[in-house]
C-alpha cells in the first residue's frame, strides 16, 4: 500500500509548519515537489526551504515534477479543470511508478495483499507539501482520489494554516463577530452572486480581480493582505470606501514590483442598527 | 511596554503547534495558564504538556490564574459575557502587575516613555496559550483589547489550526466544493435563524445541543469529529437522515464516559441537480 500525506505547510513563513507536519515529511520515503512553468511563483522555493529546514531522515528523498498547465482559455471551466486534475494524477502515478516500484521492505503478507488488491506490488510513504490548509480550496484531495483507483493508496492530512488564518493574524483581529457565522467564498462567487445573504462577513479568496471594488462600500469595512507571513507582507484596512482605490493600486504596484501577487481579504458589513454588542 | 502573544495552539494534539507558535512562546518571560473549576475539563493539561515538550527557554516562567466562572443563568445574554470578560481582563492586569512591575531589564528611554504614556513602568513579554486560532469563536483578543485602555500592550498573534481543520483533516475531506462558498456557524445560530440562504456547506461549531436534529437531513450529509486531535477522537459521517441517531447516541455516551465533550461538524447539502461537477 501507499501511504500518502498531504501535509499543509501554511501560508507564507515557514515557521507556519506544524509540528504534525515535520513528523510527517520526516516519515516519508519520498516527497514530490511540483515545479510550475518558468516565470511563475511556484512555491518550490519555499517548498525546499522548508524541508531543508525540518528534514532530520537522511532516507526521505525528494523528487521534483514539472506542474502541467491548465488550459484557461478553455471555454468549459469545469472540463477544463477536470482534465488538468486527471493530468497531475498521471504523474504522480507515474512518478509512484518509479520511485515506489523496487521497494521490497515491506512484508510477504503485505506484498501478497497488494498484489491482489490493486495489481501493483507498491509500497512505501508519500508526502506532498500543500499550500495552506489541504481542506481549504485546495485540489490535492481530489487529484488523490483519482490515484485510488488506480493504486492500493491511503490518503491521512496534516492541517496546516490558512491564508485567511495568517491575515486575520497579522491583523490581530476575530474572523467572526461574537456567535456571528463568517462566510468564506471567492472572488469568482462574489463577481457573478454579489454579498450572499445572511452574510455580515465575508471572507474572499482566490480573487485576482479586486472584486471588492464592484460593491456598495456603504458601511463596509475591509482588511486586507498580500504575501502574508511572508517578508514581502503588505496590509491595509478600512472603511472600504477610503481604502478601495488604495488597494487596488497597493496590489498593482506589488504585483508589478514582484511579478506575482496572492493576497486574500476579509469584510465585514458594520450595521449601525447594531446596539447591543459583545465586545 | 508590555509585548503579548496570543499563540494559536490548535485543536486537541499537542503536534498542532507551530514553529512560530514554539518561537513565541520561547520569547515570552511569562505564559499565563488559566485554570477552570473543578470538573470541568479546562485544557490546563494540554497546555502544560506543550509547555513541557517544546520550552527550552528556562527563565521562561509559567503563572496559573483561576478562570472565572461566567454566570449562564443572567437573562442578559450580552451583559453577562461582558461582565466575564470583564473579569478575565482583571484577572490578567493583576497578574501582570504582579509579575512584570519589578522588570528592570528595559532601558531608561524605554522605562520613561512607556512611564509617560501608561502611569506604568511595566514591560517585558506575556504569552497566552489560545485553543485553536485566536481569530475563531474565541475571546482573549476582545479582552486584550480591555487591557489596552489601562497598559501600553502590544497584541500580535500567532495562528493555530481550528477544531474545523482538525475536523476535515481527520475525514481527509475539503471544506468547500470546488470555487464554491462554505458558512461558519454556530449551534445557537443554527437553532434561531435554520439552515442560512445561499449556503450548501456548513460547518457548525459551540454546539451543545446536536442542532442537527432539527433540520430536514433531506440530502443533507454530515461529518461529525468529537475530541479531535486527541487520542479519545471519535468520527461519524454519513447522510444525515441515516446517521442523526447514532451520532447523538454517540455523543451522549461519550460525554458520559470522559464528564466532557467537545465536538464539531460539516453539513454539505449534496444536491440533485447538481449535474456538472468538477471532481
Amino acid at each position: 500500500m501507499i501511504e500518502l500525506s498531504l501535509v499543509g505547510i501554511g501560508s507564507g513563513s515557514p515557521e507556519h509548519i506544524t509540528l504534525q507536519g515535520i513528523k510527517a515529511l520526516n516519515a516519508a520515503d519520498v516527497i514530490l515537489i511540483p515545479r510550475k512553468s518558468q516565470g511563475k511563483n511556484d512555491l518550490a522555493e519555499l517548498r525546499e526551504s522548508i524541508c531543508a529546514a525540518v528534514l532530520t531522515n537522511r532516507s526521505t528523498r525528494i523528487v521534483h515534477f514539472d506542474m502541467p498547465l491548465r488550459d484557461s482559455a478553455d471555454a468549459d471551466y469545469v472540463g477544463a479543470v477536470n482534465r488538468w486534475h486527471d493530468a497531475i494524477a498521471d504523474i504522480w502515478f507515474e512518478k509512484i511508478g518509479q520511485h515506489f516500484s523496487q521497494n521490497e521492505n515491506s512484508s510477504e503478507k503485505t506484498k501478497l495483499k497488494t498484489a491482489n488488491k490493486a495489481g501493483e506490488k507498491l509500497t512505501g510513504k508519500l508526502a506532498l507539501l500543500v499550500w495552506g490548509d489541504p481542506s481549504l480550496y485546495d485540489s490535492t484531495l481530489r487529484i488523490a482520489e483519482r490515484l485510488k483507483l488506480r493504486l492500493d493508496l491511503q490518503v491521512s492530512v496534516v492541517p496546516g494554516i490558512t491564508a485567511l488564518q495568517a491575515l486575520t493574524a497579522a491583523h490581530a483581529i476575530a474572523l467572526n463577530d461574537i456567535n456571528a457565522p463568517v462566510t468564506i467564498t471567492t472572488g469568482r462567487q462574489l463577481r457573478e452572486h454579489g454579498w450572499p445573504a445572511s452574510a455580515d462577513t465575508l471572507a474572499v479568496m482566490l480573487d485576482g480581480e479586486c472584486s471588492f471594488r464592484d460593491l456598495d462600500p456603504t458601511d463596509i469595512h475591509i482588511w486586507w493582505g498580500a504575501y502574508l507571513g511572508m517578508p514581502e507582507q503588505v496590509l491595509a484596512h478600512g472603511p472600504l470606501a477610503q481604502v478601495c482605490e488604495f488597494i487596488m493600486q497597493k496590489r498593482q504596484a506589488a504585483r508589478c514590483a514582484h511579478g506575482w501577487i496572492m493576497d486574500t481579504y476579509l469584510l465585514r458589513r458594520i450595521s449601525q442598527s447594531n446596539t447591543q454588542t459583545v465586545n
